[in-house]
């Protein structure tokens, strides 16, 4: 990683994308140059990053033509438009949209699970939806333990996974109630504040898209094609952390000792399992952090041998702006020739 | 039931005990006096019902002893106290408390589901756990078609469910946290607002007691001693409502529109299951309802043949006053000796 790069955030006005300027700082990710780009209608405002105003450029694919690396956190309609444009021209395009992320010539990559297939890439790598990272992040190491058999999750998403938008209006609809006035919604089909809202995504038959996606995703990065999932997907009134409740179902019997070991050992898993002192993942303690949460890790009292096991995870860094930063360094060590990524953060 | 009570409600001041008020009124339940007591704290206060100004009287034996029906909206110490007071002297004692659930010669009642053991009663009646009740009106009619084989759930239960006071917190720091102050938190052990908390309940084990609740009603309720049964119980920053997710798997294959038609004619359950216009039970709709509000039928994707719901119901209507008033009216049939109350509402 010694020559600067020329480095792009595609989607710099929203959630994910200004996550992803926060993160890079943070990394000291070797930018030489540092290019922020939207859509027309955020074109022309102006981002302070790093001691600098950054002005909004409208993503073009000739302004991302020849750039070195290029987040894209933005639709799947912009990442189909750009990331080819980019990889021809021998830049990296990290998406984080659904995309690409069932493309078979594309790595869909958590580093902490299977960096090794960022080595077969062509110059675009896709990032799991965010709640696919944190669900494979803590169970690839169980599943190599012991054998992922079945996995059951109920999810409990923030309203920053479905943008900045909601997040805002959560807030406003937790004003107006305050105020006395009814919290109006718009964002979304449901008042989100004060309420659970098992719905809001896209529908594919009786499943949400996000379910699916939860599904095929899960399945592609822990490398288990026909593993049975269930999951509910639910939307909370939280601003920030996605959490969820998994029951994991195993080859070989597993004890809560020997994975509680296993997970304090993991990379970008956080331990946090003492409930009689009331400690535990909570959405609130993971908004953030880095490290997936996990906690309330216990025998599964409906299925002998399986785990119980709750997930918080800040869906914009790990599950959406880390993972893609990681994935980028991955990428560039694999171009530079370094030994093989597989073990590395 | 021609002979007017002597009826009270003792925990009058707590979320369950006014709710219970409520409902006596909206139900017109056959009260000729009707007390209001709560412990010696509460003592002296007023309460306003129906028109009247009601004194809040210490609830002691002396003075249940005699009536015909008290409702005890208390804890499971007050219920151990004043039942067997009640029960020996010819009245019905019917508890909402976990004191008797499990107690063999108690019947612990969800009349849409088991009232046949109201006729065994000996002056003392339970009822369940509010996440145990919805589940069992939503599971029954589901098991009598189908035989079910193995129960998975995680739910979202709203702060009312732990008292008023945490409801009170829930909205304390909503209001503050829009003010821009930090919310405090004294009721529970983390804050609720924004955020999701896998626990604030006792621990039995690695589980929460809570859980340990589920599992053994839920049995109870539907005549399944042996049902294997998962569950992870977490609270979320709702007011009034606590939802479900569920899977079921069952003796033979379901398929979800037959499940549906199912739940269509089962009392108590209201289906609400159109996920592509955004029908779906939530605890706000659910919030004031006396049904169990079901939604998300559809095939688990995990289990061939199983099946997946999502659940919401009012934690304080039925999930515990309208199940408590609707347990006296069967018991009060019962007594009068009208026919086999299996068939009531």
């Amino acid at each position: 990683m010694s020559r600067p790069l020329r480095v792009a955030v595609v989607g710099a006005t929203g959630a994910a994308g200004s996550t992803v300027l926060r993160v890079l700082q943070e990394r000291e990710f070797p930018a030489a140059e540092l290019l922020v780009m939207a859509s027309s209608r955020s074109a022309g405002s102006v981002i302070h990053h790093g001691g600098h105003d950054l002005e909004v450029l409208e993503a073009t694919p000739d302004r991302v033509r020849g750039l070195d690396v290029v987040f894209l956190a933005a639709g799947a309609a912009t990442a189909r438009q750009l990331a080819p444009v980019i990889a021809a021209a021998g830049g990296i395009a990290v998406d984080k949209s659904s995309a690409y992320r069932m493309d078979p010539a594309v790595p869909l990559v958590v580093p902490e699970v299977n960096a090794h297939t960022v080595e077969a890439h062509h110059g675009i790598l896709a990032n799991p939806n965010c709640v696919a990272t944190p669900l494979t992040v803590v169970l690839a190491p169980l599943h190599r333990a012991c054998g992922l058999h079945r996995l059951t999750v109920a999810t409990y998403q923030s309203a920053s996974g479905a943008g900045r938008r909601l997040a805002e209006e959560l807030r406003a609809q937790a004003r107006a109630d305050a105020a006395g006035a009814p919290p109006e919604h718009h964002a979304y089909p449901h008042r989100l504040h004060g309420n659970v809202v098992p719905g809001g995504w896209a529908m594919d038959g009786d499943d949400t898209e996000e379910e699916r996606k939860v599904i095929a995703e899960t399945r592609r990065v822990l490398e288990l094609p026909n593993l049975p999932i269930s999951v509910t997907t639910v939307r909370v009134p939280v601003e920030i952390g996605h959490s969820m409740a998994v029951w994991a179902e195993f080859d070989s019997a597993v004890q809560p000792n020997d994975a509680r070991r296993v997970l304090e050992d993991a990379p970008g898993v956080l331990v946090l399992d003492d409930p009689a002192r009331q400690v535990y993942p909570t959405p609130l303690q993971a908004a953030g952090r880095d490290e997936v949460l996990v906690g309330r890790i216990r025998a599964d009292l409906g299925r002998p041998g399986a785990l119980s096991l709750f997930v918080s995870c800040d869906n914009l860094r790990k599950g959406a702006a880390v993972n893609a930063v990681q994935v980028a360094e991955l990428a560039l060590r694999v171009r530079a020739g370094e030994a093989s990524a597989a073990g590395s953060r």
